[in-house]
C-alpha cells in the first residue's frame, strides 16, 4: 500500500503518474472506509481528491501555500500531509477535525469552516511574501458553491488588480450543497459546455487570466494545468471540473444527499441518519403549511435547504414561494427586508452559525426600516454544531442589541408555531425566533399575542430565588427548580421569552420579594440576555447570578461537558443559589 | 423657474426634452446654491441630475419603483418628487435629510446609507410585486463604487437568474469615493472605451441583459435607452457613464475633495472645512511614520481614505504599504489576517458604522485564528456621525463579545499612540483600538504594554464611589466625579482600556469598600462594556449604574441632547449617583 508511505507532499513527488493514479484509488477507499465509520463531507472530499494530488505534485508546501475554502474538502490534502493515519487507522479516525487546522500542520493556514473566505485570505499570504521580498506560489482554492458569498467575489475583485503571484483553483463540481444557484452559475455552465472559451467569463471581467480543465479527476492533465500556471506573475484562475462523490457510486448519483453524511454503510449505501421527530421536519411541514395557507408568504434559505427539511420534493411544493438564494446571507436579509416592504411574508431561515455573515444587513437593511420579516435561527446554542468553525452560539449577544429587532426564546415545538405565527402575520418590526434544537413538547396553551414587547411569563411563583430560564434552557430551568425544592427552596420559574429587552416591571416586582436571581441561556452570556437582566437589577437590592457560557471558542466540546464547565448543570446552578442566598 | 412649479413626477413628464435641458439647469443651480449653504454630497448628486429627470420621465414613480443605492446621490429625486422647497427655500433647507426616507415620501422606499444594498432590497420589492401578480417596473440604482461591496454582486448573481423585470441602473463616474479600486473597475474601464461592446461583461456573466449609455448626461439619450427597457421581462443593466460632480468647476476637477463637501463659497470654490487639529491628522502622520520605520508594516482601508487623513500625497508616499480594497470591508478584514499569519503587520482602519459590515470576517476568518492584525475603529462614539444610517455607538457590543478580541479604548491622543504601538509589535492576538473623534492630550505617561489583558487603571483612589470611565468618555468621568466632590463625595475614578473584558480582581477590591460604581460608555450600553461590570458585580453587594445610550435609532440627535436623553451629562451622573448612595 502506498498511502501509508506518504509522510510528506515529497513522497507524492516521487511517484509516477500512474502511481499517482493508483494512490487516488487508494485515497478514495481510505476515505470511504473512514466515512462508514464516522460521517462526514463524502461528495466534496471524493471529487477532490486527484486535484490534490496534483496540487502537491506539482507545488511545494508548505513554502509554497494552499489555501482551501471552507476547508471540508482537505482531508485528501491532510492524507497528504503527515496525516495519512488518521483515515488508516480506525484508532487514530478522531486524531484529526474535518477542517483545516494550523495546530495540526505547517500544510494548513487557517481555521476556517465558513464560506468564501480563502481568496481573502490566501490574497493577505500573497502580500505579505511580496511585501517580505520573499517568493513561492500562494494557491486558493474555492468550490462553485462558495462563490456566491460577497466576501468570495470582494477578495477576487481586489485580487484582480494586483500584478503578482496568485493562484485560484476554482473546484467546479456543478453544485454547492444543494443545486447551485444565481446567474454565475449559468455562466459557469457556459464555460464548461465551451471548454472555457465562452465570452460570458466572471473571472476575465474581475481582471483574471484564466484556464479551463475539463477532465478535473485526471491527474495527468491536472497535473499539466498546475504547471502552466506555477511562478506566474499574474492573478490566474484554474477553473477545474470534477465530479462530486466520485468513486462511491450513491455519492456520485444523489449529490445532495451526500454532501455530509452519517455513518453509512459501505456496501449498501444505506446511511445511518437519526431517527425520531427533529426539528427541521417540524420546521419544514409548518413552512409548508403557511405556504399553502397564503400565496404572500414567501421562504428564503441560503444553501443549506436540509437545515429546514426542505427536501427536493418540498422544494417542488412550495414553487416560487420558496428561494434558495445560494449562499448569500447578506443578500437573503436585504432579500427579506425589500420583500416585506412590497408587502409579501418573508421568512428567512438560517443556522445560528451562519447570521453572523449578515450583521449589517439585520441592522440596516432590515431593522433600521423596521420591515416585517420573521427570521427563524435554527441549530442556536451549544447543543447546535460544536466544530470552532461553526459554533452556534454567539447569535443572542449579535441580534439582541440591534434596535428594534424582536428576539423571541420559544421553549417548545408549539411555543414556536404560536410565535412564528404571530412573527408572519403582524406588520409592525422584524422578528426572530430562535428555532430550538431538541424537540421538546410542553403544552398546547401559549400566548398568541407577542405585540406588548419584552412581556415575560412567570410559570411558577415561589419566593425568595427566581429563575429566568430563557428558550431552550428552560427545561434547565426547572431542573435546576426541582433540585432548589429538595433544598427547601420554591423558587420562582419565568420564560423570558423576549431576549431582547427585560420585563422592567416584573424585574421591580419579583426584586421586592426575592433574594437571588439567576438567568440561563443557551450561548455566550457576555453581550447576552442574562447581563441585561443584572443590568436592569443594579441598584434594586438583589442577587444576580448570570450563567451562560464564558466567551471562547470551543472545539467540539461535547454539550453537557460545556454545561458542566460553565456551571449550567441544574445541581450546580442550585448550588451557587443556595450559597448566594447565605 | 420651472422647478417650483414640480410638484410630483407628473410634471416632469409633461415637460419636451429643452425644457427638461433648462430644468436640469435649474436644479444644478439650486443644488450648489443649497450645498454651499448646509454641506453634502456635491459630486454624486450634481452627476446624477439628468438621469433622475429621464427616470421619472420614463417610468411612473411610485408604481415603478426606484430604488437609491446609498441613497447619497438622491437630491433631484427628492426636487423632482414634491420635496422641491427643500432645495429652493433656505429656511427649509434641512427639513428633508440627505438620503431616501419613506417617512419623507411615497417615492422612496427604503432608509439606507451604507453602499451595496439597493439591488437586493429592490428585488425584494420586484418578487413581492411578482408574488402578488401586481405589474410596474422596479429599478435599482446603484454606483461603481459600490459594486465592490459583496452584498451587491450577491444581490445581482441572485438577480441574474430570475426571469422577470428588473432593471438595475449603475451610475459609472468613474470613481467611488477616491479613486475606484478593484479589477472589475478596468472591466468597466474597457466598457467604456469600447462603447459598452467588451466581451469582458461583468454583468452578462451574472445573467444579466445588458445596455451602455455613453452620454449619461444628456437626457435625450437617456430617456430613449430608459425607454427601450421599460417592462423588459427579464434582469437588464443600464450601465450610464456619468460625470461626477457635473455643472461645478472645482467639483469636476477634484472628483475625491467634493465627494462630500463642508459649506463653500459658490463664487470661488473655498471650502469652509472645519480648522484646528484633527484625530484624522494625527493618525495619519503616525501611520506614515509606522510605515516608514518598518517595511512590514500596511495600513489597509475600504475606500474612505480621508478618514485616515490619507490623501493622494500620503498614498504616494506610503506606496505598496497602503491597500485600498474599495468598498470590501469583508475582504479587508479577512485580507488583514492573511497578511498577518504570512508576517506582516496589517492595520485595517475604518469607521465604527462600518466595522459592522464585517462581524463574521472578524470572527472566523481574524479572531478564531487568532491572528495579530490591528485595528483601528474611528469616528466612533455618539459624537461620530450622527444620520440614522450612519451611526457609529454599535461597535462595542458588536467587537467586545467576539472571543479572543481586545478591543481597547484611549482616553487621549498619546494614549491611543502607545496602545497602537503595542498592538502593532505584539504577536499574539488581534487588537482593536477605539480611536476617538476629539483631540484630548492628557499625558505623556502611559503604560507602554498591555499584554496583561483587562487590567485597568486606577487614575483616582477616593471612596464610596467608583467611576469607570471608558476611552473617550474618560473626560465625562472627571467631569462627573468634579460634580460629586461638590457634594462631598470624593470618588475613585478607573480609566478601564479594555472594552471587552472586566478586571475582576480590581473589580473585587474595589467592591469592598466602595458602593456605588457608575461605568460610562459612548456607545449604546446594551451589550457593551457596562454590562459586563453590573454582571461581574451581581453578587457583590455594590449598586452598579451602568450609562450608554438606550437601544435606538437616533436620527440626527445632536451629541449633548443625546447625552442628556441618557442622563450622561456629568450633572445627572452625579445627581444619580448620589441617588443611588442614599
Amino acid at each position: 500500500m502506498m498511502l501509508e508511505k506518504i509522510k510528506s507532499p515529497a513522497d507524492v513527488k516521487a511517484l509516477d503518474v500512474y502511481s499517482l493514479e493508483a494512490l487516488a484509488a487508494e485515497m478514495r477507499t481510505a476515505l470511504i472506509q473512514k466515512l462508514s465509520k464516522t460521517g462526514g463531507h463524502a461528495g466534496p472530499n471524493l471529487g477532490f481528491v486527484d486535484v490534490t494530488i496534483a496540487l502537491h505534485y506539482v507545488f511545494d508546501s508548505p513554502k509554497d501555500k494552499i489555501v482551501y475554502d471552507v476547508s471540508h474538502q482537505s482531508y485528501s490534502h491532510k492524507m497528504l500531509t503527515g496525516r495519512a493515519e488518521a483515515f488508516l487507522d480506525p484508532e487514530k479516525y478522531w486524531s484529526v477535525t474535518g477542517y483545516t487546522e494550523p495546530c495540526e500542520s505547517e500544510h494548513d493556514h487557517f481555521m476556517v469552516g465558513h464560506t468564501s473566505t480563502s481568496v481573502s485570505l490566501a490574497l493577505g499570504l500573497a502580500t505579505a511574501r511580496d511585501l517580505k521580498g520573499e517568493t513561492g506560489n500562494v494557491i486558493a482554492v474555492i468550490g462553485d458553491g462558495s462563490l456566491s458569498g460577497g466576501e468570495a467575489f470582494e477578495g477576487l475583485d481586489n485580487a484582480g488588480e494586483y500584478a503578482t503571484n496568485f493562484i485560484v483553483v476554482v473546484n467546479d463540481n456543478e453544485m454547492s450543497i444543494a443545486e447551485n444557484h444565481g446567474g454565475l452559475y449559468k455562466s459557469l455552465a457556459e464555460l464548461r459546455a465551451t471548454a472555457g472559451e465562452s465570452g460570458n467569463n466572471y473571472f476575465k471581467a474581475l481582471g483574471f487570466d484564466y484556464r479551463y480543465v475539463e477532465r478535473g479527476n485526471d491527474i495527468a492533465t491536472l497535473i499539466e494545468a498546475f504547471k502552466a500556471v506555477k511562478d506566474s506573475k499574474r492573478p490566474v484562475v484554474v477553473h477545474v471540473h470534477t465530479q462530486k462523490g466520485r468513486g462511491l457510486v450513491w455519492a456520485e448519483e444523489d449529490r445532495e444527499g451526500w454532501h455530509w453524511a452519517a455513518p453509512f454503510d459501505a456496501a449498501t449505501g444505506v446511511v445511518h441518519w437519526g431517527t425520531g421527530e427533529s426539528y427541521s421536519e417540524i420546521l419544514a411541514e409548518y413552512l409548508l403549511a403557511k405556504i399553502k395557507a397564503d400565496p404572500k408568504v414567501v421562504v428564503i434559505h441560503s444553501a443549506v435547504p436540509a437545515g429546514i427539511g426542505f427536501n427536493a420534493g418540498r422544494r417542488k411544493m412550495a414553487g416560487r414561494q420558496y428561494i434558495d438564494v445560494g449562499i448569500a446571507e447578506e443578500h437573503a436579509v436585504a432579500l427579506a427586508s425589500g420583500l416585506a416592504k412590497g408587502g409579501a411574508k418573508p421568512i428567512y431561515s438560517t443556522h445560528s452559525t451562519f447570521i453572523q455573515r449578515t450583521y449589517d444587513q439585520l441592522s440596516q437593511d432590515l431593522c433600521a426600516n423596521n420591515n416585517p420579516a420573521t427570521l427563524l435561527v435554527t441549530c442556536a446554542g451549544a447543543d447546535g454544531m460544536n466544530d470552532t468553525t461553526h459554533l452556534c452560539i454567539f447569535d443572542i449577544p449579535l441580534m439582541s442589541n440591534i434596535p428594534n429587532l424582536v428576539y423571541l426564546c420559544p421553549t417548545c415545538v408549539e411555543e414556536m408555531k404560536v410565535m412564528a405565527d404571530w412573527a408572519i402575520d403582524q406588520t409592525e418590526r422584524p422578528v426572530a425566533i430562535r428555532v430550538p434544537n431538541g424537540v421538546t413538547h410542553r403544552s398546547d396553551v401559549f400566548d398568541k399575542d407577542y405585540s406588548r414587547l419584552n412581556t415575560y411569563k412567570v410559570e411558577h411563583r415561589g419566593s425568595r430565588v427566581a429563575i429566568f430560564a430563557l428558550g431552550s434552557f428552560y427545561d434547565r430551568g426547572v431542573a435546576a427548580a426541582l433540585e432548589l425544592k429538595k433544598a427547601g427552596v420554591d423558587a420562582t420559574l419565568v420564560n423570558p421569552r423576549f431576549a431582547s429587552g427585560v420585563d422592567m416591571a416584573l424585574v421591580e416586582e419579583l426584586a421586592c420579594d426575592h433574594e437571588v436571581f439567576v438567568t440561563l441561556e443557551n450561548g455566550v452570556a457576555e453581550g447576552g440576555f442574562g447581563q441585561k437582566i443584572a443590568t436592569a437589577c443594579g441598584t434594586l437590592g438583589v442577587k444576580v447570578l448570570v450563567r451562560g457560557l464564558a466567551k471562547e471558542f470551543y472545539d467540539k466540546v461535547p454539550f453537557e461537558t460545556l454545561c458542566e464547565n460553565n456551571r449550567l448543570s441544574p445541581r450546580q446552578v442550585a448550588d451557587d443559589v443556595l450559597e448566594a442566598l447565605k
